[in-house]
């Protein structure tokens, strides 16, 4: 395992390939050491004695202590222990605790390459196991890029008038591959090591070229990551808080003819396998969904709570309603993760997979929820998040006094914190970094009518119309 | 454990107290014979080898074989156990089990009467023990008695200008208490062996004449049954089915000087406890929520996704999306479960207490959600069930050839299939049951409000604030 | 204008067509007497000075005073009348008015008859007219019969495998035609004087047999009226009230192969009117729900405040937000059908025709919220409306006295009246007419998806896309 | 009347009492001619035809044209207008059209000034018009400014540890008054001419220097305007658009020791008035909603279906579902405001007052819906919107075609549109203008709390008991 600063230095040695503001910039900007704070404070935490039991786990390949974020899930535990450490760590940052995303792949890729071997003799798990070893020993940071571009939705990957629409295979060679097209929404990817690039959707058999699954450092040739930062309003010195470090550079990623060399494939060309990894790329991160939307959850409650007590109408009955409604949203979507926890399955590779069904309901429940959350601390918050005056007019000699003055609420609690806790919620509502989370809050993890479609897809629908056949008395 | 036979047998020889339809009637009335159908089946499912796993389990007291009905959960597994079965009993009866009650109040007594022993010194547990045995020996069916008359429900018990308005002791003697007042809300009390009655809502000290708990038989002198019915409407011979069998016969129940022996009082005058009584009992019956709810809701999915594929529009992505609204809402009240027994813990006297915060997330949505479950079904089933001709008209050789022509829908699926389906939805949605387990779904086990004051008072809303404060930078 | 009286002598005379309870009955028997009560407050009220402004006017072709339910809307005025008669009427009834259908069934013919000659050069409106004449003179009611067995909903008419899925014409003559087939849903048809049939659903080309519509006396040589009741549980005299006057027979009603003279025929083979007459009566009956939803919405309003009232929490924010949430979806209801009376257009006919938006979102908003009323009045009334003890226990010299003394609530309330409060919460949470009106509150006059077609295929999406353009500065 | 340019001029002259970005900036500042586009379109579009008839109309002191921003209601056609007028404008701008608060603070005050009068005697009413003649001549843009600081939420004015806490007089003058306090969420006070103060809540008989109205220049002496700003994202030349005019420039309105000369003051102590000053503005101003959230409802309708279009998934159910929600949304808003105004009444100062409950349930409707449709947009949209690269990106050499290629969805249409309708997609989801916005479709012109209050303040709830008793046959 490596310190923060390791994977600091590490990442400012990569090419620069970050295109953002009109500049291309390297991993030494400013930028990226602002961006990349939350994922510094995963390997930060992890020597912290209230995090660690979380962060560190045993590799089951080397035996060797590692990151639970490089960690492969062997059991029921390690399911439970993955979700409450991503509860844990969003409530420190207050938002994603953008890690996950990269753990999430691995481990649906673990699964995969054992499958395909398993049907087609292929060696691809011991690829992966390779890969493995690596990205455990040097304690890695990944980022799983799924979405394609995807032209127009209704037409299938080979359908689209430019084959480019999804991630495809343009040349084959002895050593490798060259793939083109471009996954978007990739948080993080400009301060990840490794991009793991995964399918986004169910493939037919004449679509052998848009199966294919790899990793490859995130500035290899002919990568390019478009970026669009998404932070909090600057403060002045005196008014920053730890709410501030949250934010992110998002990619729009192009790959442009970049070659991947076999031992860093994974998948290629076996198409139900395709469908495969997308469907458990994506279960793996509604698992941890379960845990992180709680963990934000948290945090709008306590913000909530918060703003309420500071106003004096924490006891009000039209507060405590709002507050169970947070409370219960929370609670649902962490319980739905328990219980996919508790009844995971174990694969064949034997890595243990979260039940389909409880991630499905947990992520959907928390998607359909989100703007119904950042509308009840909006409701109780009242209009001053949005009419907040900045920093600036805080700190001024001529209006500062005024700011202070009329931001105060109850007895017993100063101008300052009332203004800090406004400020939070301002940073929330009205905020980039808060948009961008209510955004993929919607879509993170597939948007809310994947789950109905993957609910659907494996429910006991025949099972349960039994049961109605023989109440009704249906004999069939 | 006894068969449903001896059940009968048994009840049949209680002195007759149930006041209905006019008239007072004993447990050998038809009416009774027909209401405790679905009680009689938790007797001859036992013996069935796909029930019995959960139906039957070892009394931690006796060693004996006992039902899990009259059962005190000693594990996470037996809380486990319990929600699969109550699941598994509901899915078979279309809706309520009606036996959990008893089963919830025996785990919340077995609680409290250790916790008032260890704070004063009393002797209610092995008052409870002793009972218990005879409860497990004898298999019997417990009804719990919680709610309450209220009179005007803002003020306190001990306020009311009428003090029967709460159930209370008037009386004391060395070997007994006469107890007076009124429970509401008794489902199957009428063909119950015993009554348990349990205080309602908390109590402060000059309140101990109504802090009183105990067990006592439901013919005991000076209660009085009053009865209300709830079936579904008559079928013709032919048209029955084993939904028909679900009803039952509420209680209005009155205790009208009755005089309770030392031996069978459980609580008496401990204010603080009565308050944990009432919370604990309403807490193991909101776990049962979370298996019973989940398992009416399987039926509604499955009769609603029935009536789907008979009218040829199953696959419609309007039909999909209320169907994935039911699961997710079956789902998550089923994980809060599981959650519940997962983070469940040890009591002093050795009984397993379900998480509190789960099992109200879990009934709270559930009873948010029931009214929205009947009007998916009655939306994909159309306005039919509200005017299906009865079986007399089915069965009429001058317009039942009308009937079964104009029911028919898609190829494939005989006039009859249609006509009992939509004959189902019919009592589900138009019929007595069907709006008896609806009152029930919102109020059972505690209002949807009572859930969001159990939450309030035991979240760690402080420590919630504390993240949002440290998040805000404020320091006090 | 005719007397409740001469009403019911006329339809005494008619044939003995209605099959109910197993039995074939005329329109003497008691149910009719007892079903037909809110019909016949149509004539008793329209000499009751409080309702005459609403219940009266004047015919546009014969100048005489008639009744506003056998009128055809001729301005903005008639249409918020007609809309605030319904809503009134409601009121009084607590439910349904039941005769509207007749009188949105002839605006909706006045209409089209009008525009099938304008391009055809046939004659139908004249039939109308003459029609029209005989229906104004007589004060007749009628009852609107539009929704076919359907069979297979993913067939069209003409694909069923039995043409009779749909009503149309199986025989031609020179005076007329012969018709077969089923209509569904026909509440009061047992006791209507005429049956106006009309198309359900657009026709194509080749469906020129289903293209039929036409007025005819209910117990014409061939027509079945299959009946079923719904009624409010009976109670014992002296507890009795005018709530439960209100009730139903359903219709499920045959037409084998019956003959309808040619006068009596408004559409006969002109596909394209069928379609636009199904959405014309789809649309009045929906300016109609504008009016009748608010009506009984004002009930439950009035009966959720009346027993938090006596409960004693009617001040309570949780109570007051719920009485906002009833006021909300009751007045945005009726600001719906106003502002489509006030955004009506004149027909060529010179019938006023309500705009169509408006209708469909007032009638969805209801559609949507019925439900949801129903689980507010059951979450302030608590679980009493489904145990409350019938009115024989309640006269019961031995527990009659129990009831009474636990049911009281605050002081200032007798029992009694605590009583009949709950007493009605039940027949409407509980009973049959309650349930029936719950099915009818999301179909009758369109499933709540129905309205989201209606609503799609007028809207101006093209002119909101292009404000969507502009502003984006999309140049096309 | 005058021209946008005349307007700039005025506002030009005034003293720089503007406090933002750590400055303070006069109104020929970029700054402010950037943020009051929105207004300066109200002076330009009265001469365009399209907009004329709305926009200018005549007064009924002076007979001259005047714009309708400065009109005080005469009649039910006014009030329709004007609610078209505000839904027209706001299609045009895609937001608020910011310069209704004045027109709503200046109808409130002709009523009230008349009710003061013919109580007190006073001359309010007369120094009221003579303000009006004068503020009609200008084409004067008024800022009501309502909301206090407050202070502690659970004290009255009187009550607060800080007597500013509520705006109020401290000195009284021969000549006039000295007030202090602040103003919270003035949206376009910054570019107005005037400020309009009116109190913001119901006042005890002690709080009579609370109970004070006026109207005063915005750059007075005493008077600190704390400016917050919400723009669109910058663009690069040749990507802007119409929508990135939208914006606005928030204060925070200080008032140190601010004179009001007699002949401004429009209310000083009459308590009683207060209240029902601050109720018609909150009036007026909901009103205006039922005409600026359809408006603004519209363009989030218009841009949905346009990115449904483009990405090829227009006519699947699932679009067609959240179509008709956000439809149903508008117009069920829009329908109240029609029936508000149909239904309004006269004030014996003869200005129109739109009736009030319609206003409140329509402005209720739309608070409690725009998260809900910011949502729907999200759902539609895809995440794009959050990851969207910026114009400095799509115009770079080097990966500007990579941005074209793959922001590419259905053929027909251009890269550059496509981008064009997700850059506004995102300003609304992930910008300032869009955050600022929901904010206030949640608490401008009243949380939706205070709607509830002022529903149930006035509904006729006795009415709606007296209904269920008489049903319920209750005799009282």
């Amino acid at each position: 395992m490596i310190t923060s600063q390791q994977y600091l230095d590490r990442i400012a040695k990569m090419r620069p390939n970050i295109y953002v503001d009109g500049e291309v910039i390297g991993r030494d900007h400013p930028l990226v050491l602002k961006a990349s704070q939350i994922i510094q404070s995963t390997f930060d935490l992890a020597e912290d004695p209230e995090y660690s039991k979380w962060l560190k786990t045993t590799s089951h390949i080397s035996g060797q202590e590692i990151s639970r974020f490089t960690h492969i899930h062997q059991s029921v535990e390690d399911l439970l222990l993955k979700q409450e450490m991503t509860r844990k760590l969003c409530n420190r940052s207050g938002g994603c605790v953008y890690r996950c995303m990269g753990c999430d792949a691995m481990n649906a890729l673990s699964v995969t390459t054992k499958n395909i071997d398993l049907k087609y003799g292929t060696d691809y798990h011991d690829r992966f196991l390779k890969y493995l070893a690596y990205f455990q020993e040097n304690d890695l940071v990944g980022c799983a890029a799924q979405t394609d571009a995807k032209g127009n939705r209704s037409l299938r990957p080979a359908e689209q008038p430019d084959p480019d629409a999804y991630l495809h295979v343009v040349e084959r060679r002895a050593d490798g591959v060259v793939v083109r097209g471009a996954k978007l929404h990739n948080t993080m990817a400009p301060y990840a090591d490794e991009i793991i690039a995964l399918p986004t959707r169910a493939l037919k058999k004449n679509e052998g070229d848009y199966a294919i699954a790899f990793a490859i450092p995130a500035d290899t040739e002919g990568i390019y990551l478009i970026g669009r930062k998404a932070f909090s309003q600057s403060r002045e010195e005196g008014l920053e808080a730890p709410y501030t470090k949250l934010g992110s550079i998002e990619s729009f990623t192009v790959f442009d003819n970049v070659f991947i060399p076999n031992e860093r494939i994974f998948l290629d060309g076996q198409t139900e396998f395709g469908s495969e990894l997308a469907m458990l790329f994506a279960l793996y991160h509604r698992h941890s969904y379960c845990g992180c939307k709680p963990g934000v959850g948290d945090v709008m409650y306590g913000l909530t709570a918060l703003l309420a007590d500071y106003n004096g109408v924490e006891k009000t009955s039209h507060t405590r309603e709002k507050l169970a409604e947070i409370a219960s949203v929370v609670e649902l979507v962490f319980a739905a993760g328990v219980a996919a926890s508790v009844k995971s399955r174990k694969a064949p590779s034997g890595t243990q997979i979260p039940n389909s069904i409880y991630c499905n309901v947990g992520r959907r429940h928390a998607g359909h929820n989100v703007y119904h959350e950042y509308d009840i601390l909006c409701d109780i918050a009242g209009g001053l998040p949005a009419t907040l005056p900045l920093s600036k007019e805080y700190n001024s000699p001529v209006v500062g006094d005024f700011v202070r003055k009329y931001t105060k609420r109850r007895e017993g609690v100063s101008a300052e914190n009332q203004y800090r806790a406004y400020n939070m919620a301002s940073d929330i509502l009205n905020g980039d970094v808060g948009a961008a989370l209510l955004v993929a809050g919607v879509h993170g993890g597939g948007s809310p009518i994947m789950e109905d479609i993957a609910i659907l897809g494996t429910y006991d629908t025949e099972g349960k119309k039994k049961l109605a056949r023989y109440l009704a008395g249906i004999k069939e």
